[in-house]
C-alpha cells in the first residue's frame, strides 16, 4: 500500500469521532480528516523504508507526527486569527477559541501517546527527538510572532526562524524513521540534515511563489506577503542589499496599511529591478543542493534514495 | 531536605528565565515561581518514599507533574478569562492570549521532557500513566465547560467531572511515585485509589467552604459559586433532593444574573434548611474514608503511611 494511504487509514482508525466528551474530540476528528499531504508521516516512513525498517511498526509514531503537526496548525490559527485552513473554516470559527485551545492540548497529548508506541528499546531516543523537535516548533512560532512586531529582521534571523518553525519537524520525522529502522547515528544525522535543508528550501520556494508565482496556476492572489508586510526571504534580503533610493521607497511602502494593489505592484517592482526573485531562487537551489548532498552521504546498507531525491527536484520546480 | 523544598530548588534550577526566545519562556518562569503548594510533586515523592524508592531520582518526574499542572492552570485561565491566580495577574493579562497559548504548549512539552527522565526500564509505564492522566484532565476541563452551558447537571456527572479535572492528576502523581519505587501493581493501584478519593474529597471540601466557610478565615467572599451559578456539589445535590417549593425558588434564583448579595443569602438559606451543607460534609467524610481504606490496604514492605493519612485528616477539617 502507498505510504500516504497507510497514514490515512491509520488516522481514520483512531476513532476520534466517537470519543467522549464530543466537545473535546469532534474538533480533533475535524482537523485530522483527509486533505493534507501527510508529508511528515510519509517522510518518516520513507526514512524507515530507506534503512530497511518495518514500516507497519513505525506507523503509529509516524501518525503521531501528523497529529502533532495538526495540533500546531490548530493553535497557530487561533494566534493568527485565521478563518480558513485547507479550504475549510478553522476550528475556532466552527466552534470557538476555548474549544480550539483545549482540543489542541488534547491533540498534543495524543501525539505523545502515538509516538510512545515506539519499541521499548528505542522509546527514550524517539521521544527525546520528538520533544526536542516540538520545542523547536514552538520557539519558531514565537520568533515568527516576535518578528511581526519588529521593523527590521535580519535574513539570518529569518532563516533561523523557518528552520525552527518548519524544517525541524520534517527533519525530526526523517530522523525518527531512520532511528526506528536501526540506522547508524551518522546516517540518522544525515537524514536530519537532509530534512532541515529540504524544509528551508520548501519555505523559501513558498516565499518566491507568493510574489513571483504563475498567477494562472498559483491558486491564490499573488503578493499576499507584501500586502501584510510579512518578513519573508524577499523582504529580509531586500533590506540587506537594496541601494538607498529603492530602500527608502520600500520602507515607505512598508509603513502603509491598505492600498494593497498599489503596494504589491510597487514592491514587486523594487524586487524585480534588484533581482530579489532570482536571489531567492538561488537560495532555494543552495538548500536543495545541501539536502541532496546530505542524502548522498548516507552510508548504510540502504534501499534507493531516489524517492527522497525526487522530492527535492519536485520542490525546486513546484508552481503551487 | 523537605520535599517541598526539593521541588522548589529543582524547578528553580530549570532556568527558564534565561532561555530564548524570552517571549516564550519568561511566562513559563513567571507561572513556575514559588507560591504554589507543589502538592502533585510532593505526593509523587511521598509515594516514592513510602515504598523505599530513591526520591532524588524521582525528582525530575515529580517536577514534570508540577509543570503539567501549571500548564493546565495557564490555559484554563485563558478559557475562564481569569484575571488573577495566586495573588498575581494571569499570564494572558500580563502578556496576551497568544503568549499564554504558546507558552502553555511549550510547558506541556517541557512536562513530557521531565517525565521522560524516568529510568529507561520504567519509561514506558511512567509516560503511559502520565499521558492517560493528562488526557483525563483535558476531558474534565471539557465537561466543566460543557456543564456551564447546561441547565441541570446530575450529581454523578459532577463527581465524574471533578474526578477527571482534579483527582486523576493527584492519583497519577501518587501512582507514578509508587511505580518509580518499584511497588507492586496492586499497591500502585491502591495509591491511585487513595489519590482519586483524596482529590474528590478535596474538591467537595472546596465546594462546602465556598458557601459555608468561616468568613473570618476563608480569605475570600463567601458565595462566589452561588453568584456565578457554578454547578458544584451543593447545587447538583440540591437539584436532586429539594422539595418542590424550595426547588422552584432555587431555579428562580439560578435564572437571575446579578443581585449577588440577595441571591447568595437566599440560596444559602435554601441549602441550610435542607441540610445541603451537612450532606456535603458527609460526602467529604465518605471519600476521606475511602482514601484511608485504600491506604490501609497497602501491603508492600513500606515505610509509614502516616504522612499520607495525615493529609486526609488535614483536608477534612481545613478552613481555607
Amino acid at each position: 500500500m502507498e505510504k500516504h494511504q497507510m497514514v490515512e487509514e491509520y488516522l481514520g482508525g483512531l476513532g476520534y469521532a466517537l470519543r467522549r466528551p464530543q466537545g473535546l474530540y469532534a474538533p480533533v476528528d475535524y482537523v485530522l480528516q483527509e486533505g493534507g499531504k501527510r508529508l511528515r508521516p510519509v517522510l518518516c516512513l520513507m526514512a524507515c523504508e530507506l534503512f530497511g525498517g518495518d514500516e507497519k511498526a513505525a506507523l503509529p509514531v509516524a501518525a503521531g507526527l501528523e497529529v502533532f503537526h495538526n495540533f500546531t496548525l490548530l493553535h497557530d490559527d487561533i494566534m493568527d486569527n485565521a478563518d480558513m485552513r485547507r479550504g475549510k473554516p478553522t476550528v475556532h470559527k466552527v466552534w470557538d477559541s476555548n474549544t480550539a485551545i483545549l482540543s489542541g492540548d488534547a491533540m498534543l497529548i495524543e501525539a505523545y501517546k502515538l509516538v510512545s508506541e515506539a519499541p521499548a528499546a528505542l522509546l527514550s531516543e524517539v521521544t527525546g527527538i520528538f520533544s526536542t523537535t516540538a520545542t523547536g516548533v514552538c520557539e519558531g512560532q514565537q520568533y515568527d510572532m516576535d518578528f511581526e512586531r519588529r521593523d527590521v529582521v535580519a535574513l539570518s534571523e529569518y532563516i533561523e526562524m523557518i528552520r525552527l518553525k518548519t524544517a525541524v519537524l520534517l527533519a525530526g520525522a526523517l530522523k525518527i524513521g531512520a532511528v526506528l529502522a536501526g540506522a547508524s547515528d551518522e546516517d540518522c544525522q544525515r537524514l536530519y540534515d537532509y530534512g532541515i535543508n529540504l524544509g528551508i528550501a520548501f519555505q523559501l520556494r513558498d516565499d518566491y511563489l507568493d510574489t513571483f508565482g504563475n498567477p494562472e496556476v498559483f491558486g491564490k492572489k499573488l503578493g499576499g506577503d507584501i500586502a501584510c508586510g510579512k518578513k519573508n526571504y524577499l523582504l529580509t534580503k531586500a533590506f540587506e542589499i537594496l541601494p538607498p533610493h529603492d530602500m527608502a521607497e520600500l520602507k515607505k511602502w512598508m509603513e502603509i496599511d491598505g492600498r494593497d494593489e498599489e503596494k504589491i505592484a510597487a514592491v514587486t517592482g523594487i524586487y524585480r529591478r534588484n533581482d530579489i526573485g532570482k536571489l531567492c531562487e538561488d537560495a532555494v537551489s543552495e538548500y536543495c543542493d545541501k539536502a541532496l548532498s546530505a542524502l548522498s552521504a548516507v552510508e548504510g546498507n540502504v534501499n534507493s534514495t531516489g524517492e527522497l531525491a525526487a522530492l527535492v527536484a519536485k520542490l525546486q520546480t513546484r508552481q503551487v
